[in-house]
Order: structure tokens, then sequence, then C-alpha cells
């Protein structure tokens, strides 16, 4: 079959609806770029729809992707498709897993409030499954976790742990429940290294600029902060949250 | 004065040439975009040059500049000086500062072995700050910290904090003197938590891809790694060194 080449083609359009969380939201799919990344989501059984293949470019023998139906596209195409300055040449199109329950009955659990850089919540997900957290749960106003930049970042741990949308006081309130001790960080608490590692636990990260929200902070067992010793006048969030969580894990 | 509002203006012309590290060291200049920036500049006593500012912005009146040179430039030719896409309006040409020498005395240090990524060396160099350490050396084949993203992600830690160019085995050769404890990072080497807190060490973390290299983690004290309890194939360099620097100062 000859290769799209027309970057108005209908589904080329379709296609790059999926760069925004409304168009992946309406049909439910998102899109995987990049040779890593597909093996990645592969391996966790990701359902893949298509995959769209620059035609000047071919498939790794090893991908078991024989029932999926392929397209192909010129180059020109597959710029147009991808986010990547330098595309691979391999795009897949997939559909968006069942909402994954974080099981919080026990465990190690990270909470994201209101975090907004797609390269911080990408890096802070790779650190959670690094950690062997259990669960992310992400509260409101927290960037989409099927946005291309987090994705690229998590480098396929999107793919390994339970992700999911929720109101973090609903979820606070069920770690009370189930006896899971909940840590939130703030400048007004305590210094974190004077906590011991912990079997369970939930550790809220807030906001790169306002932190976690208040009426968050006064639900929690304990709020945590991390010193400063020299000028700097912050840590980066994500920074912050790989100091916390292997902290706490012990 | 007129503003320049020509982008072949040879003064636009020499300032471009600033974003490339040839340029920087022939002139012995550097660039700082941006209000926060230039404050830290400030306050750290960095000799500037010349202020260049966008014709319809106002110097913010706390700004002690009155002896520096004002250039007055049009938003096209602001655009063209600055990195960054969306200009604050104020870029300021300074001075690169003296050498500064890394104490290796006593304290504690780290050394960046052939980093490449400018967001990762300027999130590191923040975090190295705030860890309180005394010192960071950059071995052969680190990317130069003047360098525009990674002042930008330094968030202006590289004006608090000694960072000099130096042989790495010559360095290690130093701490060894010193009695100074080194530690590489290396998946070869002990969990990093079996460690207790020091009072003065040098910790060595390597390039993206091909971590420290084996000639230096032959002549370390120890060899550290942080272990992976997920899925994971790896930590982000920032972070794993974010882990070590806070672990190790405890």
């Amino acid at each position: 079959m000859d290769p799209i080449e027309s970057t108005s083609n209908p589904r080329v359009k379709t296609w790059k609806k999926l760069h925004s969380r409304k168009g992946r939201e309406k049909t439910g799919l998102f899109l995987v770029e990049g040779v890593h990344l597909i093996e990645e989501a592969l391996k966790a059984f990701i359902h893949m729809k298509e995959l769209v293949i620059d035609v000047d470019k071919e498939i790794p023998v090893e991908w078991k992707v024989s029932n999926v139906p392929q397209v192909f596209v010129t180059n020109k195409v597959m710029k147009e498709i991808c986010e990547t300055e330098t595309p691979q040449g391999f795009v897949a199109i997939c559909e968006l897993p069942d909402n994954k329950n974080v099981p919080l009955e026990r465990g190690k659990f990270l909470f994201l409030d209101g975090l907004q850089d797609p390269g911080n919540v990408g890096a802070i997900i790779r650190t959670a499954d690094a950690a062997g957290i259990n669960g992310v749960v992400l509260g409101e106003g927290t960037v989409d976790p099927f946005n291309g930049k987090v994705i690229r970042a998590t480098q396929g741990s999107i793919f390994h742990l339970p992700v999911q949308r929720m109101d973090l006081k609903e979820a606070v309130q069920i770690c009370k429940e189930k006896n899971i001790p909940v840590f939130g960080t703030s400048l007004q608490g305590s210094t974190y290294n004077a906590i011991q590692p912990q079997d369970n636990f939930a550790l809220i990260v807030g906001n790169e600029g306002s932190g976690v929200e208040d009426t968050l902070l006064e639900m929690t067992d304990q709020n945590l902060y991390i010193p400063i010793h020299g000028k700097a006048e912050s840590l980066n969030v994500s920074i912050a949250t790989g100091i916390l969580l292997y902290h706490l894990r012990g």
C-alpha cells in the first residue's frame, strides 16, 4: 500500500488530535513515540490499535506486532504526528489503559497535588517506580500522565505503575481508615530524616510554585521538609520527591 | 538614545556569539537572562558590563545598576539575543568569574564526569548548593556551566558555589592526600545507605548513558549504587545525585 503522503489526510489529522488531553479523552487513545517506549508498552500489554511507520524504516524483528495493523507514512507526515524534534520513525496508537485502581490497602503511595510541569511529573513517576512505590494518585490540577512529554520522561514507568486520578482529600481519608500514615511536604514541617523508614505510607508532594494545599496539609499525620543548607532557595520538586521516597522506604 | 532595531547590528551579533562556549571563552563574557537570575548575579557581585533592556520595559527600582551601561533594544532584537521562548526583556552581559578554586582541603564535594545534559547539570548544581556542598568539580566532557540552559536550571546557584574545571583523576588524587573519602557511583558498588553520613567526602557521578569512567572507579575508596526496587531501568542522574548527596551529608 502506498504511504500516506499528505499532512491533511484525515487519519493524520485524527492522530494529531491525540496531542491534546481533550483529544485523548474523547477517543480513549494516546500516542507512544519511539522504539524504547513502544517496547515498554508491548511488554506491559498496552493494547495497540495501529502502528504508524516511516516508510523508510524497518520494524525491529523482535516486536510481536503481527496482529497490529500497520500504516506507512512519509517522513514529512511522521514529523507532523510526532512531538519530538527528531522522530525515530515509529508511533503506536494505543488504547488508554482502563483506570487502574491504586490499591490503597497497604503499601507505599505517592500523591501529586497540582503538579504542572510534564517533565517533573514524568521524572517523578519514573522515580516512584524505581523506589518500588505501589501506586501514584494524581489530584486535581496535575498534568495528564498520557501527555507525550510525561510519557517520555517516565521512560516507560507509566506502563508499570498504577496511576489514578482521584480527589486527594478522599485518598487521604482512605489512608486514615486503613492506618496508612500520610506525610505532607511543607516548610512548616519537621526535618524529613527525623522520620524512620516505613512499611506503609503515603507521601504528598505539591505544585512547583505553591506546594501542597493547606487543607490537605491539615489532614496529614505529619508534614516533612528537606533542609536547605546552602544558598539555594529550594529544590526541584522531582529531586525532593526522590530524596523523600528513598528515605521513607529505607 | 534610540533603541537598536536591527538584528544585524554588530553589537547584537557580538551578544549572540555568547550563546556558544567558544564565544564565551574568546571574550570572557556570558549572558544572564531574566529578572530572577540577574538579581542573583547582582547579589553575588558578578561584574556586569552592560544591561540590555527591551525598550518597552522598566528596570526594577531596587536593582543597583546605576553604574552599569544600559542599552535599549526592540522586542524583535531582544528575542534574537535571548535563548528562552518568552524573554522577560532583560539580559545582562557579564564577565565570567575568575576561576574560583574549589577548596579541596576539607568539606563536601561533587565531581561530575562527562555529564552532557544542560538541564541535568543545572539541576545538580542547584541541588549541590541546597545540600551545602562546598564545591563542584567538572571533569572533561561535562557541559559548560555558563551555557544559558545550565544557568537557568541552576536558578542562580551557579553564582553561589565554587565550580571549577579540573582533571578528575587529579582531583581524586588531591582528596586522597587530604584524607577526604571519595565515593564513586557504579552498579557494581555497595548499597548507598550502608554508608554512614560523612563530614568530608567527594562524590563522583557520571555520564547519563555510560556512568563514571572505569579508571576513576578504580581510584575511589568505595563505589555506591541506589537499588532499583521496581521495574524502572534506572534513575535520572540529577535525582540520583540528590538522593546520594542528602544521604551522605546526613
